[in-house]
């Protein structure tokens, strides 16, 4: 059964290793206090799992095809180590909660690191707007020259929307941050008295999640909320990349990128290629994939666990990786983007506006004969 | 050109009317208090647009095939009505950031109106669960009959999720609320002393977009983030509708639902179907469709405005119009969803882990090997 | 009920009534071949359906809220006109067949449609290539100039995509031309000498569709493939706006876009606005959401029929009309559509691949080399 | 800069190894052919190639991160081994034509595959058909019982979705079958007397791309056609598998699953859950993800090769591997399914139409009034 349902995810579940074991030492830890565990039982639990942590972050060992998965193999590993003190352990929980306990911990590691990312990106992009921010640049609607604009102008709203979506990675807290444990299979925990607030307050969730059907059929919401704001971010770095490969063009000429981003070519000696940045756009697909197929797997099933959510981790995991790397990538590419003033041409046409408002200001006619009257300067009309 | 760009798009403009109003009068009281506008234009401005918001609702005129879109209509018929004030009201803004702003307005009371809905339809899960809570029905894991559960569990699960997704909503004005208004094309206003903490605050925004060049950048983004969050409702709703379909099976027999809301069938004459939880169930797919639309119309676009982004109205409305239609049915359903105690079989094996508990607590064996014993006794166990 | 069920469908259904009023007669005439319907019934039947047809056709009835699908509407104002012989004309078959049947027929045409409609896109192409052809243009590579190419090349390479889109979409015909009448709800028809071929051989159909269980399982399949092959479509179409968007900025400067298919600004007195094909490309995403929305609603369903097939109609006919809309307006674009071989700068280098094919030519270095040197003369050279 | 592109890429472009060598050779084919190339060198290039090939088919090297991509690496270690020779393969092609055309012989070859796997679950199918075939089962329409069925109905509606499956994947080759090389970097090859022709025929390609400009236009089309199939294939697969996790309800109680393919619990000791089935079923999201990334990829780019063109790749792949696993999952799991006809409650009111159908044929009455008397019977109508 196992080589139909493992591989791919053995090695997906190596990442949750070190929250698992947080997971199990609060439960162990709880089950101490109510008198459900010794003292002595606890600590070769405790010990015995830090210990196995250890190793398996040293690499000396690994999950393999006969575990079920990675919180069953460190079950068996301790009770192998410990002996009848490991049997123990899995009083009071499944691993349905154990596992979403786990993966939440994981979660409120990834998105803290991932909103650091975006603001570091954030502030590559401020320490190019400080460099070269007073360059004046054609600021472009429908991809025409439109208004006056600078590299001041261009950057910060990146920089802002970058922030922006730090904000939004942040805001994932709120369901997040529930403590599943005690939930057990979807129902709780007949007969023994255990108690959800001490493994909340250990493992530092800002509420215990109820009722326990909730548990279950919040899977993937959570998920889904950080592959969305993944999402998003991915799609304004897309479109950063996207205006420096057009500025990089030899018909926009404003930009050149840096030469360790971009590559040559097999048949065409003369050519630098912009494939760095090419990348980051094209990723926004890759992105908004891993959205759609988180949703796409809890959608329409009926409530309580179901395998199927096993499906979650892959794109999960998929998008916060691509995410972190290319925020790094973006964040060591920009401060060798350049930007030369001397090719960009700026339309004169740039001005019309402001001669339109100059109208209004100093001959007190309506805006729209002001607009009239400079665009027949400008020798174009409205059809 | 314009049948080659207005049709649909006029249709589903016709709601934007009132909030273009309110941003067209919050701009002209603007340009009074900086002196850009007289008094008695502002007052005939104001009482123009308040006539034509009035006979736009009562069905005295639309927007035909001739006007641009919905905003150009208002000006135009505006300027027809009272002359040369009409022309005046343009100055200082763009249709990119009018248009923005008038939407926003919009999703405000939208958003609002859904998250009433779904703390409604919470609110019909609630009564279902006072009225047939205490009735046993089997928790399910994997479809399997797990553990002990009732019908109060099972609704306080869909009670709890759907105020999750209320609050989800709610969480998008962190996004919507900025004031869009002085940016003008996305590149600000040249000249004119212009105050955008005037409009803000005549519209209740919660802060001015700042730097103007991230107004546009932003599109899509709030308008992605209410979808994201319509997508969890519809999908919790369609998940409560796969839930009830199971529950009616003749071979389940939990739940009978209200003939109002069942069909017969055109060949089988002893037939009823659950067509009304179906539909709910189905559109989850519609609802995941809006949002994947509008996270592609935006993706890999060069900064600044583009007329893609006009193609972000056509998903964002119907997924509105899709939860808020479907928030009314489920509500309207609910009321009339009987369980059946009667025909509930619960197997005796539902009551493994207790017992398997109960030996933990009586004999003090470790958890694992109470587990294997009760295995034994219902003479399944691992491979 | 119907309330819940009916209204956007309704308006949908409208173009399936020339279709189930051939499939309804294609029925009774089988009916009648078995000895199951009377020459006068079928009389009846025929004479009355063929005028509810023309009189919908001239807008003189329309489905409404009391009817619960175009199908059964037409069968009770059938009855309504003709009496008896309209109640026996839904034996032997049900609305599941029916309707399937009425569909498929439908995409038979609309698939035509769309097939000749990229052809005729692509002979546009060909009138331009034929006209401008001989204009020389860089070849692009990452958005950098590359190689020597033409109008011709340009265009050649659109064209050929647009004929084989036509081809995809004829190729829907393996899945759209299987004759489910006599499937009935998807069980088949007990006890009638009902007759597939009959019906099968009046309607066109390639094949019976084989056994009854595949007739419903199928559902979706024809109808994903017809809108994925929509997307391919309206992907070429899109990356050929995307180009010629490009190609109209004052920095490529190569061609100008029709002025009917361009609009003004409401601020920018000079702008002229390449709208028309910034729609053409961002409904890529519209199709590209057609196709998933269809996808998911068949998605990890139970065999047999739901209801919730219905709600692939929508996703159905809005992808098919956006294709046929942006064909017709690709096609009357593009014979405006000019290039300005004066404003075209070829960067010299585009000639290095032929210098270095020249040295391997004429000094019979190896080409690695003879691109070695050449790379030194254009002062670039792999990192 | 490579750190930044290669990575993930490298493993994936490993299987593509075997199809580069082949290409290679035959390009270097035709440059003796044309006189570009003495025998020698053709020689040494093809001995070195398929000693490389084997190697590393042995695991006897692998590409590395100093490596760009696999063909790099391959004429990199071409060079090194045969000197002189090596450095003249290159003549004439440019990596985007080469990769492609390695990418269309590995479809060729992955296509073929699943096409296989499809007809060998549809065998897999017939032999449950033959093999349990008679046992009566209800029809379900709604998941409501609905007309007689049987377990050989309803596989075999399965089985020949599976074949229609099969069939869609082979006509995959239209799109596949298409000669790349000789179009270089999209623009031809100028100067040189290539013959596309001859690779034509030693690749077996049906046919040479023209023009050379549709060659990087195509990209994407044939990969997302092969993703749509796939999500066809995939879907039908998680249908059959739903209907199984359905049946194997305590409440349907109509089928047993392998043992082998169901888990047990980690707190529930009785519990057997159908892992597999659920994991066949939620794999329907990630096929979709796989297509909808894909077509996401090349969306609305302009024309000519984009580097974004690489994250075709994954998708395709992940794709392709994931559907030939849940083939051979699905073969496997199929031979130990069992119907239990004891179990199953057939509903009397299943035989409703075919009784309505009798009083039709025995009354001489319409359909309309046989179906109003036979619902009366079952007491239950339409609203």
């Amino acid at each position: 059964m196992l080589r139909y349902t493992a591989g791919e995810d053995h090695r997906l579940d190596a990442r949750l290793v070190p929250y698992d074991v947080r997971v199990s030492i609060a439960h162990a830890a709880m089950l101490h206090e109510t008198g459900l565990l010794s003292a002595e039982d606890l600590a070769a639990i405790r010990g015995g799992l830090e210990a196995l942590a250890k190793e398996h972050a040293a690499g000396k060992w690994r999950i393999d095809l006969a575990d079920e998965d990675i919180h069953t193999a460190l079950e068996a590993r301790l009770t192998e180590r410990i002996g009848e003190a490991g049997a123990r352990l899995h009083l009071g929980r499944s691993r349905n909660d154990q596992v979403l306990a786990a993966l939440r911990l994981y979660l409120r590691d990834a998105v803290a690191a991932l909103a650091d990312g975006a603001r570091e990106a954030a502030s590559a992009i401020d320490s190019l707007a400080e460099r070269e921010g007073d360059i004046a640049i054609p600021g472009y609607t429908h991809l025409q020259q439109a208004m006056p604009s600078s590299v001041l102008l261009w950057a910060d709203g990146f920089a802002a929307e970058l922030r922006d979506d730090a904000e939004g990675l942040e805001a994932c807290s709120r369901r997040v941050e529930k403590n599943p444990l005690g939930s057990a299979a979807g129902y709780g925990v007949p007969l023994l008295p255990i108690d959800r607030e001490s493994t909340r307050k250990a493992l530092g969730f800002a509420e215990v999640q109820e009722p326990v059907t909730a548990v279950q059929l919040s899977r993937g919401k959570a998920e889904a909320q950080v592959l969305f704001e993944i999402a998003l971010l991915m799609q304004d770095l897309g479109r950063l990349a996207a205006d420096l490969v057009l500025f990089a063009t030899s018909e926009f000429g404003f930009a050149s990128l840096p030469p360790s981003m971009t590559t040559g070519s097999s048949i065409m000696p003369q050519k630098r290629n912009p494939d760095v940045f090419e990348l980051v756009r094209g990723r926004t697909a890759t992105a908004q994939a891993c959205l759609f197929e988180a949703l796409a797997v809890t959608a329409k099933l009926p409530s309580g666990y179901h395998r199927d959510l096993q499906l979650l981790k892959a794109p999960l995991f998929r998008g916060i990786d691509l995410a972190g790397e290319t925020l790094a990538i973006v964040a060591a590419a920009l401060p060798e983007v350049r930007f030369h003033a001397e090719r960009i041409r700026l339309e004169p046409s740039l001005q019309a506006t402001e001669e339109a408002y100059r109208l209004v200001l100093e001959e007190g006619i309506p805006f729209r004969e002001a607009y009239r009257r400079v665009g027949m300067r400008y020798k174009v009309g409205r059809d």
